[in-house]
């Protein structure tokens, strides 16, 4: 565990530590906000993004991007925006048997507007279902061919009779924006940590809300100190989204430094961190050596280019060091992409658990500074600044003052004091502690 | 095992894959010539290998290079050449105990000429049994130093009697030439691929015969085709050989960026790679790939400076990227250099497997190239070029892609296809596959 | 174990080995000596360590170099010089309850005079005791903050009775010097090996008396030699000598090529070796290599900047190739620091494979050198130098001249002979008698 007992020294010059944040009640703060965006209907573009945003806006005063469609972006084209106001299916008997208003996962996402009368047969061909989870409603999109289609349950489905439906959904797919949202928090230095996160999916909690609403809640409590970095948050729709603001800030990506992309935090499942594509960057370093010091069953994975907006932002013509935090990786947990991935299947605690490790993450990251000792010839005489036990002979005292004699032996430029806790053995907060104390009797000089 | 769908692409265009080559048969083919090659009398110069190359140019069209006696070869010189007619023991009776024209092992190769009547207990002195193996003749040589001697089987020298032995031993040791074949077959590069093989052991099979063989008809296959690389074939004496052919063709071994020495292929023991003295050359990296992948009980071992003619390859003067491929290595086998080392030892079944892995291994290395993805800035969209499934949000497709996403994630000009493989955990085949339908749509370049 | 028919060839030309060096009765020697220091009362300054350099003296004729008090040695200051007559604690009815006569270790070294009556509870702060001990008595020291003390056994102090008490130190904390002695050893070349050794401790044998004794007798020993590499040669009062040493000697310090903290080498525990600060410096590497193949139960450790001086030989400013060499370390047997490291507990037989291991080491050391094969192409005729078996075909003879076949296809200029054994897997004594043959044969040339 991080000895809290560092932070203290910290409070003072506002930076990033658990009391410096105050994370009382932030699991509730967090679950609330999932709650208020849970019923909007989110996809790549539309309303559904905007009305995000604007709840977003509560929190912290995110600048709203608006990037017409046609816009090219690399590769991409900026599609056209998608929006919806109804969707069912009703039998000749007028009983809406799937109505979107009763979720948002009802109708395979950017499906074109439809509304006529066709059998049970025509329809059975726009309808997907999870028949190992009969009472869940899959969630599936089709963003960049036109289509249609119903997602329900497996229950719903085999309850339908041979009939003729009709069928109606009322959404519009014309040339309109990609909105997106920017938050930045302006630290010490313009070195920058990427924050991002996705908001194109509909009711989904953990994939997707919880990452949004730490991310949120996060930049909220930064805002109210002065880090080290400065941070910049992006809540952006998957894949089109990053790929745009890449696209439209590429002059910028030089001063990230370090990135995470932010999703699945609201599961029961323990921490997994996926490293960035070059594996060993200084944000890889530290989660690892955050989660293996601070949890109990943590793994950390290796880059693959599936998963999130970390494919974009490690693209090999960016090749950034962003990596993903998440609890239990996409594609693993059953509830994933369905509608049992709801308000029950995120819970405050975990939350909470969440949010304090990503507080722990960014401290130690933002400690984690290069300094040069100043007096590098032999030791320096620590007695005389105070700094050492004054009776010499006698074994037991000599851990107490192992942490300031690693610092002052690496500190030649070349070691990180991460690099000093590997090689040590002794906990950042010790070393961290040390370094603070040598370089207040003027012992180091940081290094930019 | 290697997908074989993919060499689907490949045949168009002559390149190394099992359908091209044809492989029907090889094992009886590569025994059959090993039957023919067998009963010569080989050694480091003579007749024997002229023989024996003149077979060969029954398949290949090969070049036969006769070096004087005397040639200065770096630190070594051509030696004498040794040409042997008969030998014999013959006791008193007149009866011949000991007869070279039933086995050409019976002779200490290189003995230089005696006819004499002898004791029983001079003629011990010049006697080679091997009495762990009563029935076995060894397999004996004296090139550097002048003797003479017979190989016998210990059950026919303990029958030796109390008697006066005439002792025949009708050879020549004079100036004449030191002969060695090479085949060339010019592949679309310069760039060579270096198969080499001893042939100056007289009447073994495994240890011998079985590289000459696979690699007369390796060079027959390839010659039919247009393969990436040039492949230089090398039929030569051991040692003075290999050391021979760099002496006079040392310009030449810049073009050399792979090489295998090829023996030992045709016993029952699993596949063994000896890496080359750099030990990571990709040659190393694609055959252990290929062991790896496509058999169950290969070993891979590291270089040392004793076995074949990797010794001399890879002497620290040139440390080419030469490998050794063999089955059971020399030494590890009871029937390693004796008599026993025959017909019965090298079987079809085993050429064939041996070849097949070759064919594999070479297209493998042919395969394994550099590209550059050519839209690097984020992903390209794979969709518009119908390389992407049309579908999103369900999780079991996922798999169908991530070959393309590897590929254009590493091709940032510092990754081979190889390594693509070892970092994706991808099957090379589904790499490479991926590869020709990305390059065919314009995202990569192959680099040069 | 070290194979001794290398040591032949070295004999004549003086080198390093256990037949040049004598070693017989060697732990007795050393014992003799420790016998002999074990009753001065040493300190960092002051008489004790002039007269332990005076007994050096007798075997070897070292400089005593004296530096004046208030010397500024980079950030540290040449202390006053302390001297000890006599201590005592008297009670009332004229008893010396505790008297330094008896033993140097009841003063707390550098204590300031002090010569009053003061009541026992008075006299119990400045006390000092073991209670898991009771019959030991501390050693403690309190050299930069001024104070007085004894350190007694708690056996002693808890007969104590409730009574005024006459305390005695006629001590002296002035002006003076701080004193060492310094040994070279020309070899071939200027560069050096560093055999450091503290001397700054009373009468304790383990920690201090043996470093310095088996340093003096290697030095005696060497000095009759002509070794390859020169030898400087130690006796320092820790830490303030080190640095005092490094300070006046700065430039000399480009020569250090190698370096050994010698202590604790006399106790009944196995070797430890704690590596440079650089990890991988050929010492440590020789030492390792030394230890692992001539030992059972030897323990190489990493750096850590804790223990004697090579704290300050690799301080970041110098980071020289220095580690330590000990039985049992500092600080992990209960004797140490304490009056029970005495006479008793080091014996001549741990002392005497203390210095053969020492030897063995330097001869290791000495004899890595880096050589180039002057016939790179391919493989030298070692037939035609006699270095070659004349029979081919054989496989039992192999192993015969592996050895000369690794140096040959390694001595390219990047391996040295260590590089050689730990690639080979062949031991270095044969590595080593293989390249004296092919040195003599014209084979090799050593790289300087």
């Amino acid at each position: 565990m991080v000895d809290e007992s560092f932070s203290v020294t910290d409070k003072a010059n506002g930076k990033i530590t658990a009391e410096n944040l105050d994370l009382l009640g932030i699991g509730e703060k967090v679950y609330d906000l999932i709650q208020s965006l849970y019923p909007i209907c989110r996809s790549i573009t539309g309303d559904g993004v905007r009305k995000t945003l604007h709840i977003l806006r509560q929190y912290i005063p995110l600048d709203i991007h608006e990037v017409p469609t046609g816009t090219q972006v690399f590769d991409w084209t900026v599609p056209r925006e998608w929006n919806i106001r109804e969707a069912y299916i009703e039998d000749s008997t007028g009983n809406k048997v799937v109505d979107f208003s009763r979720s948002s996962l009802h109708v395979l996402n950017y499906s074109v507007p439809i509304h006529q009368r066709i059998t049970l047969e025509e329809l059975k061909g726009h309808l997907f279902t999870l028949p190992d989870h009969p009472d869940w409603i899959p969630y599936r999109t089709s963003y960049y061919k036109e289509d249609w289609g119903f997602c329900l349950s497996h229950r719903q489905y085999l309850a339908l009779q041979d009939d003729t439906y009709e069928v109606c959904i009322d959404s519009s797919l014309e040339p309109g924006y990609l909105t997106y949202g920017e938050f930045y928090v302006a630290g010490e230095r313009p070195d920058e940590v990427l924050i991002s996160c996705h908001i194109c999916h509909p009711s989904l909690c953990n994939d997707n809300l919880s990452g949004i609403a730490i991310a949120a809640l996060l930049a909220q409590k930064l805002s109210q100190l002065t880090p080290h970095y400065s941070y910049r948050f992006l809540f952006i729709p998957g894949t089109i989204g990053s790929i745009t603001w890449l696209a439209l800030n590429e002059a910028k990506t030089d001063n990230i430094k370090h990135g995470l992309v932010l999703t699945c935090l609201g599961d029961r499942g323990g921490f997994t961190y996926k490293r960035s594509r070059q594996g060993d960057a200084a944000i890889d370093r530290v989660v690892t050596y955050a989660l293996d010091t601070m949890t109990d069953d943590a793994r950390v994975i290796d880059f693959s280019p599936y998963g999130y907006d970390e494919r974009q932002y490690c693209s090999p013509g960016f090749n950034l060091p962003v990596g993903c935090f998440m609890r239990s990786p996409n594609g693993t947990f059953p509830e994933y992409h369905t509608s049992a991935d709801n308000l029950d299947f995120v819970r405050p605690e975990q939350l909470r658990e969440s949010f304090s490790r990503l507080v722990q993450i960014f401290q130690i990251l933002e400690g984690n500074r290069t300094y040069l000792n100043l007096s590098p010839m032999g030791e320096p005489q620590l007695g005389k600044r105070g700094l050492y036990r004054t009776m010499g002979g006698h074994q037991h005292s000599e851990n107490y003052q192992m942490a300031m004699l690693w610092v002052l032996n690496l500190s030649d430029g070349h070691h990180s004091l991460l690099d000093i806790v590997e090689r040590s053995g002794i906990p950042f907060p010790a070393i961290h502690q040390a370094t603070l104390a040598l370089s207040n009797s003027g012992l180091l000089r940081e290094l930019c």
